[in-house]
């Protein structure tokens, strides 16, 4: 085989089936893939599938704790995570430029395929793409995938005042940490992404009997999209106590450096729940098994229908909105 | 709304939202998009569905008949078609360069709407990114479908002596457009893209009580690479007579202009079907309602087993091999 993609290798024919044959069936495999039809054909465990889709760009490819195949698989299983489902079947589209070295292609599906095992989902039906040389930036991988629904309801639009917020860990590390890793800012500390695969704790929750209203990673657009959009879609005023927040000092440094919001930073293994007053120690009990700083954040109330109020330590309060411009381009 | 897809558009803040309600919605909105999940919770109708992903990395973006958004959902569509199942909901990953045009942005999702009419389908999640200018071409389009089954046991790996092959139609109009299209030759033909939705023909043959074996689009790599697909995988040998292979003279004017085969070169919406003799009849019957000139264009036997032998009008016969090396790069 040769040392880097070619442009034959995207052509549907010979050299396409060496690449899908030895990179991607040799890490991927299964009954249901190697069976080389048009879609795959799945037995669905019951009537109610879980769908979503992901395409990934992040640049660099690869950074602290993680890279873009690790990010392809948690991203879309974290997204099935969020609506109580437990991630079953992945389709992976890769996009690949001309030239682009075998050696990184295998690191990603490596990491692709360690990331499925986590989440016992398998990819059934796949893509590849080959571009010329110039026409993209290295790699762009989409998956998409197929939930089992374990809890039905979960929804962001039917937060109520009895509920209120948590949040599973501290916030803000993949967006610092992209940027940190994109200017080459070297850190002595130890900052690194927190891509990770949610279903073992959403898992954990669902079993442990927990209640769940909403929940959501707080991904692009990090925790101020997600409040706002909560607050919007139930129609609902999100109260969130600012100091309540829990911020790495790692994060928090690279914030005060560049005039970033940590509230604003992108996360890929971080999420927000809602749910009711009554439901908070059984929860917190066991976020705090994955992550000792899980802790509630704020509250619902009917002051502002639609907004996010942050409260600070002084005592004053502003509205949190929603992300505006151009924060950090290619971060997932 | 500006004029030109902006960085901020990709933020998963307020511009990312604003072109998702805008765009997409405007065009695609249901009760389950409309929900703005994380994942589409879907009903499905039985307990066996299909499932297929495809992006779409055509260049250029518009051609004689069709463009990316019509290609992007016809491909993926078409892959569910092919193992008897209906196209019902779909996902779609865009990833948008930097300045990209409105106009052209809403022509493609246009595109898309109708071509989801045809199918009976709908998109149900999505996912939208922008690139900086320089790092993608334009425009690429992911889509991944899930299907109802409405014909089990359709599969490459059951083809057997007792079968023959149809084409649905002339082969090799796509590649023929698109290259000429690339190349800016002006023809005073009639040469279009066959780029269509193919459920129709299959519905219609599954109503017909026509039994299939196999059926498979000849997208990239063209006939020549179903058929030594289906060779290697049914473990047969498939005997074509080259004569019966309908070739319009558009394309068989471009091939014989840049050296193709016609039977390399990528369809996107003409297919193969493998069926028992005594099916024959029935199925062209119903494809000639869609195609005048589809046909049956060759037998299995067990002479070479895993290859492909095309019988010459002049009694000679070759091997028909997967195409090698790059054919035509961005075709689909």
């Amino acid at each position: 085989m040769k040392k880097n993609v070619t442009l034959a290798m995207g052509n549907g024919g010979e050299e396409n089936n060496a690449l899908i044959r030895e990179v991607f069936y040799e890490a991927f495999g299964n009954e249901i893939l190697n069976k080389s039809e048009d879609a795959a054909v799945l037995e669905v465990p019951n009537k109610k599938i879980a769908l979503s889709t992901d395409s990934f760009t992040v640049s660099p490819l690869f950074f602290p704790s993680s890279n873009i195949g690790k990010l392809s698989i948690c991203g879309t299983c974290n997204d099935l995570s969020m609506m109580g489902a437990k991630p079953k079947y992945l389709t992976v589209g890769m996009i690949i430029e001309e030239g682009f070295g075998f050696d990184d292609l295998k690191k990603i599906v490596e990491s692709m395929k360690r990331e499925l095992e986590i989440n016992g989902a398998m990819i059934v039906s796949g893509d590849t793409k080959v571009m010329p040389k110039g026409t993209i930036d290295k790699i762009i991988i989409n998956t998409t995938g197929v939930g089992e629904v374990l809890q039905e309801g979960i929804s962001s639009n039917a937060i109520t005042q009895d509920d209120v917020i948590l949040v599973s860990r501290d916030i803000g590390a993949h967006g610092a940490t992209i940027f940190a890793s994109r200017e080459g800012i070297e850190l002595e500390s130890e900052l690194k992404s927190d891509c990770t695969s949610l279903f073992p704790t959403v898992k954990a929750l669902i079993d442990g009997g927990v209640k769940i209203t909403a929940l959501r990673d707080a991904t692009r657009g990090g925790v101020s999209a997600v409040l706002n959009e909560w607050a919007k879609q139930s129609k609902v005023c999100v109260e969130v106590n600012e100091d309540d927040i829990p911020v790495s000092d790692e994060v928090k440094g690279i914030c005060e450096m560049l005039g970033f919001e940590p509230a604003a930073l992108a996360n890929e293994g971080t999420f927000l729940i809602a749910l009711d007053k009554k439901e908070v120690d059984k929860a917190l009990e066991i976020l705090k098994t994955f992550h000792q700083n899980a802790t509630m954040i704020g509250k619902i109330s009917d002051k502002y229908i639609g907004k996010v109020v942050l409260h600070s330590e002084w005592g004053t309060k502003r509205f949190l909105e929603s992300p505006t411009g151009e924060l950090l381009p290619r971060i997932c």
